[in-house]
């Protein structure tokens, strides 16, 4: 087992990274103060994990759980609304721990009925995807979407503790483990080109899921991820870099329809057309833009394009992107390969040019 | 004018109180950090002190408004959804300030709106109602109500600024200002007996809206409600305090229907009702109770008790309230006259025998 420290000040809290570890009592049960615990989970995860975390906490407390159903969609204010129900009927006082059980949609979902809970209550998260362990996991990020934009409302609140039990990927499928690894990807492509070279040679190793190639990336990407937030907790700075694809991902997911690309799959394509724009801008080579969609591809990561969404569509969604500030769009472009910086200058005509390439 | 500091480390901010300042604008410019300003206010308020504050900020921003309905049923997620779309159509970007123009209601579903748009912006008060004024525009506390329980769902946030303009309690109705002195009074009862003994000698200036009693009862308020935040921020202690009244209020006002009893209606006769739970306990004696009763009456605030509601609905109300930890339910009763205390052993036979003197 890894185990890291997110350094928050009085935030701190620690991220555990194994095999079977979600059995391990001594890991969560220190971090739950009262004898409330409320688990919230979905239709997929609950039928594969939840007796598992059942059986793991006991007979000592009072439990509830709640079942969600799967999918983006789940992420709304509606949905969150039912959650407060069921959680004010136990009746579930201050003192309850929240428990994600679940990837991203569940996570950010739960944190945010755990922020807002009579203005706080205490919270862990188990995540189960790839991509929640080593993203939205790490940070503190809670929210639910708007039918206007994702994750347009929301709350930081930080977890307890973060359990990482890898066992949980052995039933992910292909393409949800794909969007996974956008995510890893993404922090090599930020500021680590030696674990992009690592990345590079060692895909297939990952795909097979082999357990120790997997132990190392979520433990690179989280440890990553620690480093950026530890400077910049509520995103006041070099926490933008980790929007890396996002203004151009975030765009795109919108604009299918929420849940019909997976997260992951629209930050991968959102990255290769970061470089795109940057090599247009001249900050980099053709040849690393072609590098960024040889291992995205080799993700089995989407690096064509995307059908059925135009232009203007994208570039109004952009523009009510979080990473608008005073009227400037700020993208996270490449100021070369394996270091992006926060740009304010890209021309409308580029951006206008990187998104017609990328429109099927 | 006079200006109070709540000193809550970084989160440290000015409250300040006089006539005619809401035309101030040296006041409440320095605390605008963009260009985009939204203006959260209500049918009743807004055609009043709208126009004023819109003189105040003048051409340099761009501002947008929203016009709630009055009344507690506007403190719902759906409103604060119908909220956050209309933030997002201007669309407001993290660099927007949220002003809220008007009474508690108005002031919890801006604070908590500018707490969850986008996970946080900048966020100022300009309380209209001595309410608002003197309680829920200090300390931080923003959310809004669910069916099931007040302000069951929020956020701590904290304003930049509050701008308390006396002038505007001019226009406030007799019933709304009464309410308003049930907060005030409390400040007194729970730890001040020399301002109970002010506000005993002073009821007929006050309700006479004499600017200078009203300036120094709202300045009084809000520093010791400041002195008890700034010990307690997030509520894990002594700032339990300020319930004073609250757990048998809330359930009143939620048993009679949101808006039925005004808050400050139902925080004062809940005050008497912990007065006559702690002389039941022995703690204070009846003639204690009987001051407390008066002052109260001369606030013209209801004192007999109240009507249509049964004592298992309020005694069920009750143990959802905030105030319950781990089963036990937390009362703040008076462990002598002026000094408030939180207690956690009142016998159920006890408060049953307060809850059916008070139900009429």
């Amino acid at each position: 087992m890894k185990s890291l420290n997110i350094d928050l000040g009085h935030h701190s809290y620690p991220i555990h990274i194994g095999k079977g570890i979600l059995s391990n009592a001594e890991l969560i049960k220190p971090h739950i103060h009262g004898r409330q615990v409320f688990i919230i989970s979905n239709e997929i995860v609950a039928p594969l994990y939840l007796d598992a975390l059942l059986a793991t906490l006991g007979d000592g407390y009072d439990i509830a759980t709640f079942i969600l159903p799967d999918g983006e969609q789940t992420k709304s204010l509606a949905i969150a609304e039912t959650v407060f129900t069921k959680m004010l009927e136990q009746p579930c006082n201050r003192g309850v721990t929240v428990v994600a059980l679940g990837g991203g949609v569940v996570g950010d979902l739960s944190g945010f009925c755990a922020a807002c809970y009579q203005r706080g209550v205490n919270f862990i998260q188990v995540p189960t995807t790839l991509l929640s362990q080593v993203d939205s996991s790490v940070g503190g990020k809670t929210g639910v979407n708007h039918p206007m934009g994702k994750n347009m409302i929301g709350a930081f609140h930080q977890p307890e503790v973060v359990i990482i039990d890898t066992d949980t990927l052995t039933s992910l499928d292909d393409r949800q483990f794909s969007a996974g690894l956008a995510e890893v990807i993404k922090y090599a492509l930020l500021g680590d080109i030696e674990f992009l070279e690592w990345l590079e040679n060692n895909m297939p190793r990952i795909k097979s899921r082999d357990d120790l190639s997997i132990t190392y990336i979520i433990e690179r990407s989280c440890q990553a991820k620690a480093d950026i937030v530890a400077q910049d907790e509520k995103e006041q700075g070099v926490r933008a870099l980790l929007n890396l694809g996002h203004t151009f991902g975030h765009a795109i997911e919108n604009a299918k329809g929420y849940g019909v690309w997976l997260h992951g799959e629209a930050v991968g394509l959102g990255m290769l057309m970061a470089a795109d724009l940057s090599c247009r801008m001249g900050m980099i080579a053709s040849s690393d833009v072609e590098r960024i969609k040889r291992i995205l591809a080799a993700a089995d990561l989407p690096v064509d394009g995307v059908e059925g969404v135009d232009a203007d569509q994208l570039r109004s969604l952009m523009s009510v992107d979080k990473k608008v500030i005073a009227g400037k769009l700020r993208l996270v472009l490449y100021n070369e390969l394996g270091k992006a910086a926060i740009i304010e200058t890209a021309s409308e005509e580029l951006i206008e040019q990187t998104l017609q390439k990328f429109i099927l």
